[in-house]
């Protein structure tokens, strides 16, 4: 027994519970006189429709009626008597059944045993009822000729308007799964969205073929999991789900099709773009017709969405891996090689999160902190690539990267690459406004500059370079306090040095070529 | 008068062509005797059915009766003889209906003259009908309430059977609309799914605030448009539209709400991340309840569509300015600066259509083409910028830039990495062989190797360079011909030359700085 799934031993127990009613058609016997309930339910005692048994519920009045009526939605047929409270109390009643209560999948049959009161040419045309009888007509033939009338019509609307409400439910669970904008969110979504559209409450796996990302396994992963199989989608794999579902999905994929097994359903569905996805619910019994029709209307949907989140995902990591490059192109220039770019765009991202940015703009931040650098695609090897100390005007030609390479993104109408212009010209600025440059200092360095020039020299302490050796730790935390107000904005010192070890493990977790 | 709209003015003619003509009520009379048909008939003259009139349809006997059901599918109410060609015909007439036809929503009223052939207690219990009447009990107010009951029944199954139809085509449309991939695209789907989603075949116009795009006016643009609207969205503005559609989309604008106009419907729509999409519908007529709820249902996931796919148009179009900015980087160093990357990757993508690659690799091939010289950042100052000819030692320098672009990207998982990988690598092999740095020949070199290096020399030598003036057309045309078959793949300098002018113009369209 996988441990991720040790909760699944019980899944019987569960079953067990929900013993499977069989439904019955509820019928309400609304009449002031209570012989007439005796003599209607003695003489329907034995009555069945389609092999069930009828629930018969009753009304002395037409105020007690109303009262059943909210408290019952599933009425199937009512049979209403006229004159109680007043002569018309049971028109009244039709009436406000209608177009107050606005129930218009009951039967209404009015039964009268004063027809003066109520003649049939004027009722039957004026009130929304389904049939007339005088209570002297009604043989018990006849009654249960009405019963057979009356069930069958509500049991074709019914069946519709279920029809109707589980497609409504489908639009509605599409929108929910198209609000999502993460694969792993989707995912977790179809599968509550599946549970709405079955209307059980249930476990279930979701895992898929189909990958951009490199950090998947070669098998597929698992997109989103849920009640007694719930895992955590970033570590488990294929080999950790129970062998009973492994062993339906191997099938799934072999057959290329959807399957009931006793204890459950495999759905399979393959995009228009060929991935494979499969969905395994624990349905505790079959799935009716209706159950499958939705589920399979809602998953052509679902793999259509699918098929688009997952070309932006791709979309987005080329993106990544592209400012990354494009970094690292200049980075190799100036022979800092290895992943000082990445180091810097994460320790960025680590510090905007502590700052308290919002989680847009941190990432925006993240994004945008590799291209630091950009400008010194423009400085000379010789400047560049000197071992020794730069002279005042080689200095000087060195310090216009920051300006260059805010010229060459700045025409940008994309939000990362303007924020990317913003942090070239301003990641050189210092807190004591004797940075370049434009020297501009404290709060009036936008936070994007303040951030990615600390993250930028405490990463480069802490590497060798052509003119250094890398620093220790307790050098490094000593010259930032000592630029804590100087250099560097106070709080951003204090968060880094505040959360020092977590800082030094992003270094260690991407060091650089040669180090280890 | 607009002439983009010169059509318009047809509208009204349409209208008048579609008399709205009340919608009635078929209920088919089956009899073998002449007399019952007239009779009915007679009694039920004067008939209304929420004011609307009865169509009658005649049928004498079982046979002719299936053929009318099958020609009609919209009968609501049956009345069914029993005894016809047998003494059974009429029950096997309403078997043939529920099980053959499946027709569940026409109402099925037996009336017989011989009960002792079709007793009462069986046939309603066995057959599905929805009543039972002996000829003699129906009196003519009978035959009235059995019409009120039937017709009820039926307006009340139709009623939530065409609502689920319609939200079966909201379904259907939101998967059409999921699968295109483009704005435009999406936007054109959109329209379509409406005339399908409204049963209307008109005009209409599909308008947005939001963009992600660089090209597009701040004042929104044009997304799509149909029938008598129909204008190209490229160059479409909403100053272009009719004036009465332009006041609508500023007072829908004003007030952030639908509203009915006398000509049309205009939906408002703001999806969850703001952006404002306008449609304007010419519905000929006012739409149903029914009409503006499905439209309603629909575009609440067209919102959200449109809001995933503006993201993802969004990152791809940051992605395509991030692998310029790369190439200009590169360029930039090299002194080649200018538009030269962004006109091999236009070059390369036109050359690979005209040379029947597929979309999707000559997409590919021109997202990755601008990284060919990607490898040039290890090159030195020195010789990249060297005025006149390299020295031996230096050329052999200059070349290791094909294998370094290479090495940059080859680890890249991503399809327009490894694309501009097998670019740089190969966009200096030759067609003889006699290229670096392997020297492969022929169709050895891979076809997107092969294009990129036609579309660098063919820009280069329209270009200036530090070493060399652009060259006549005359000049590059006698080159290209002269290095058919030695440098250049012969069929590629054959599209060239043959489109010399298409080429040219991209040439023109995107000069270097300093060049007109």
């Amino acid at each position: 027994m996988n441990p991720l799934f040790a909760k699944q031993a019980n899944t019987t127990q569960n079953t067990e519970e929900q013993q499977v009613e069989q439904p019955e058609y509820t019928v309400l016997i609304i009449d002031d006189e209570a012989e007439v309930h005796r003599v209607t339910e003695l003489t329907l005692k034995r009555f069945r429709f389609e092999g069930k048994k009828i629930q018969y519920l009753h009304a002395y009045s037409a105020a007690e009626a109303k009262e059943v009526f909210q408290q019952h939605s599933d009425i199937a047929l009512a049979l209403v008597d006229v004159v109680m409270e007043n002569d018309h109390a049971g028109l009244d009643l039709v009436h406000w059944v209608r177009k107050e209560l606005n129930n218009n999948l009951c039967r209404l049959v009015l039964r009268t045993g004063q027809p003066g009161q109520a003649p049939e040419h004027e009722v039957i045309e004026k009130y929304d009822i389904n049939d007339y009888k005088e209570k002297t007509e009604l043989t018990s033939q006849k009654l249960k000729t009405l019963m057979y009338s009356g069930l069958r019509s509500y049991r074709d609307i019914s069946t519709i308007e279920s029809h109707r409400k589980g497609l409504r439910q489908v639009i509605e669970s599409t929108g929910n799964m198209l609000r999502s904008n993460s694969l792993n969110a989707f995912a977790t979504a179809v599968l509550k969205e599946i549970m709405n559209i079955l209307q059980i409450d249930s476990s279930a796996i979701y895992w898929s073929t189909g990958s951009s990302s490199d950090a998947i396994r070669s098998n597929g992963r698992i997109l989103a999991s849920t009640g007694q199989l719930s895992t955590d989608p970033e570590i488990a794999a294929l080999s950790d789900l129970p062998e009973s579902v492994q062993a339906k999905f191997l099938k799934a994929l072999t057959l290329k099709r959807s399957f009931h097994s006793e204890d459950g359903f495999i759905f399979y569905l393959q995009t228009d773009k060929g991935n494979e996805n499969l969905l395994y619910i624990d349905t505790q019994g079959d799935l009716t017709q209706g159950q499958q029709e939705f589920l399979e209307i809602y998953c052509i949907n679902v793999a259509l969405a699918y098929d688009n989140l997952l070309m932006s995902e791709e979309v987005i990591e080329t993106q990544r891996e592209l400012v990354y490059l494009l970094g690292d192109a200049v980075e190799m220039r100036s022979k800092e090689t290895g992943a000082h770019v990445k180091r810097v765009s994460l320790i960025s991202y680590k510090l905007a999160e502590l700052y308290g940015l919002s989680e847009h703009d941190a990432l925006m931040i993240k994004r945008g902190a590799p291209l630091h650098d950009l400008g010194k695609v423009a400085i000379p090897d010789g400047i560049l690539h000197k071992p020794g100390k730069l002279e005042p005007e080689e200095w000087d030609q060195m310090k216009t990267h920051a300006q260059i390479g805010y010229e060459i993104l700045r025409n940008s109408k994309k939000p990362i690459l303007q924020m990317a212009a913003e942090i070239c010209r301003t990641h050189h600025e210092r807190w004591d406004g004797a940075g370049y440059p434009n020297g501009t200092a404290g709060e009036d360095i936008p936070i994007a500059g303040r951030i990615t020039a600390l993250a930028d020299v405490f990463d480069a302490l802490g590497s060798r370079r052509c003119y250094k050796e890398p620093w220790s730790t307790d050098r490094i935390k000593a010259i930032l306090e000592e630029e804590r107000g100087k250099h560097f904005e106070p709080k951003l010192v204090d968060l880094l040095l505040n959360n020092f070890d977590d800082f030094w493990k992003i270094r260690e977790a991407f060091p650089d070529a040669g180090e280890e």
